[in-house]
């Protein structure tokens, strides 16, 4: 039914995808690359653009299981590009090492991913279908990207059985670390109002500060759990308190602060903000001042267990590698945090040391060897799925 | 071996005064309009200019005991002209009432001493010395008014022994206030300094602002003191923390504070300053994050114990408005605080409820009303001292 499939380089699609300056929210060409080698492996590609959002749904087969494969093809801006030792979108390869914006995070894990489904397309095929979910805004907002694709696939009904993200999740050496999970992120506002006046007469005004910096403190120095299996202990940080008050003799009549709290498995966002609500009503019942706070939970945290999946990519970097992977959840959010509405979900991908970074880099032999781990990746999990 | 003393009429001077624009550092010609009504009075006057501020010292006798009277001619800016219902410098008067920048604060109580003078001088003169320590810088910084003159004079050895300020201290009615000292002032900075970071990866930064806010918080919650006999307890204002940092994924690298105490004769600014420092080193040392401090002291509290100064005040004001006043140590800092160093010294003036305001304005009747209750002060100092 389908053409042959012909085998992809994965150095030579990095090449061409790093070409593309899609730096968000430009795409540049990026993702018109990326269908030209999909349909040219058989796949049949679906526009999701959500507000002007470039997404990619691929499916190569209909018949289930489906192992899909996600990632995005925008890319962080460069910097100072008279810092970078090669132009940043030229893709130069010296020495055997790859220069370029996206090298690592992550065109070369899409090109790695895509390249290995052409392997396993040339050897036969797989008993299902594999799929490719893409979007242009990973770097950006993430408004109307992979979190808009999840919820038109489920409400599609469109079955996916296991993903793996191409996010660079290795740490010193290609395949030492997966991600299996992801801590929580909850940004809170808190502003205490209080009553303007003068240093001298405080008896007429109601200072805001000391109300905001005793809750504050008592948060700072609360305990929120021990860890988690899999992992650390949640940690909230203050990070601004602002009253930008200019005048020594002036008590000011506001005080605003943020914090972010990285939160395990022991909670939910909305928890978390119900006892930020909590203590905030206490401090203003002890002080008669009022406070607000405006919550804003960017994804739970999430763990994703012990199944075909974590297996598949166990047994397939100590195959190529020879190396007993960790399973971490350490790190910021990644688009996984939308897709395990869908199904099982990790991160397997290429040493992240350079990534965002001037001259971000990959050894070409790393190119290869990913392509070997994805290839046994995609043979393994059919193997003990199918 | 003086020309005979004429009577000064403190309403017309009031307005003469008020017809210069003597906006702090402006002068405008007040000071030699106020140099004009004491010269006709047979005052010596003494240029005392320093850094372009004008001073003046005038003496009248060459014997002691010398009672002095201090006060400013220069005055906050106007605000808004056009909210005032009469122009700030036209000294119209309507109904009865005087409008205009420096009305009561402080134009209108130099005039009355002035023309309390008049008064003595025509009725007999005083055994001893009359003066005038004025200054064209209490409104600005005060760097080079008040506090050089006392500087000058004690260098020079000229004596004054006693002293009362012209600020409008009277709170609702002529004479119920006056003030016999006033809190110190401290103001403080705080910085700490800590390590930027990824708030996801908080191992590897060192958030400055719960160090902070955990030294803001002890400090707030410190007890300073209980009081001290005429004063209130004193008091510590928070007056600003800033960090300033936008991105609600980084650990700030900086965070600042200021605060401000208002303190009784318990502490000084030294004591205060080492006390504060000693609270800083104590969370350094549990956080490991360098905190630094600077303080400026803006004045040490002081206190005029009851004498024949204070004791001719309240003789004067109970018999010309029949009234006990309250002797208080409220409010901001006034240049009472340099003139402390030379002698014993009380602020006794108009009712200042619509100082620094639009439309500041006063009672004709309570002008002349104050050159009565000042009449009387001198006579019965004098009585009491020489």
């Amino acid at each position: 039914m389908h053409a042959p499939a012909r085998l992809i380089d994965p150095v030579a699609l990095t090449r061409d995808l790093i070409r593309s300056p899609s730096v968000t929210p430009v795409d540049a060409g990026a993702m018109a690359t990326l269908k030209a080698a999909l349909e040219g492996l058989g796949f049949t590609c679906r526009d999701l653009p959500f507000e002007g959002t470039p997404n990619l749904y691929a499916r190569r087969g209909t018949e289930g299981p489906n192992l899909c494969f996600a990632g995005h093809t925008d890319v962080v801006p460069t910097g100072t590009v008279a810092a970078w030792s090669h132009d940043p979108f030229a893709a130069e390869v010296r020495d055997g090492v790859l220069y370029g914006r996206g090298a690592v995070d992550m065109k070369g894990g899409i090109a790695c991913w895509v390249a290995a489904v052409s392997r396993v397309l040339a050897g036969g095929g797989v008993p299902g279908s594999l799929s490719f979910l893409i979007t242009g805004d990973e770097e950006g907002p993430a408004l109307h990207g992979t979190k808009r694709v999840v919820e038109q696939l489920m409400a599609e009904g469109e079955r996916i059985d296991a993903c793996v993200v191409g996010e660079p999740s290795s740490s010193q050496r290609l395949g030492d670390m997966i991600k299996v999970g992801r801590r929580g992120s909850l940004n809170s506002w808190i502003t205490v109002k209080g009553r303007q006046g003068h240093v001298a007469y405080p008896d007429r005004a109601a200072n805001p500060v000391p109300v905001l910096v005793r809750l504050l403190n008592r948060l700072a120095e609360a305990h929120l759990d021990d860890g988690y299996p899999k992992f650390p202990p949640s940690n909230l940080e203050i990070t601004t308190v602002d009253v930008g008050n200019p005048a020594s003799n002036v008590i000011p009549a506001e005080a605003t602060a943020r914090l972010n709290i990285r939160f395990n498995p022991t909670h939910t966002g909305d928890a978390l903000s119900a006892w930020l609500d909590e203590q905030a009503a206490a401090v203003a019942a002890e002080t008669g001042l009022a406070i607000s706070l405006e919550h804003l939970c960017s994804g739970d945290a999430f763990l994703t267990d012990r199944g075909p999946l974590v297996e598949a990519v166990e047994v397939a970097v100590e195959a190529v590698e020879g190396l007993r992977l960790e399973s971490s959840t350490t790190g910021g959010t990644s688009d996984a945090r939308f897709i395990r509405a869908l199904c099982p979900v990790l991160e397997l991908g290429l040493v992240g040391q350079t990534m965002h970074q001037i001259d971000e880099q990959v050894p070409v032999a790393q190119l290869e060897s990913l392509t070997a781990i994805y290839t046994a990746v995609i043979r393994t999990w059919f193997a003990r799925t199918a």
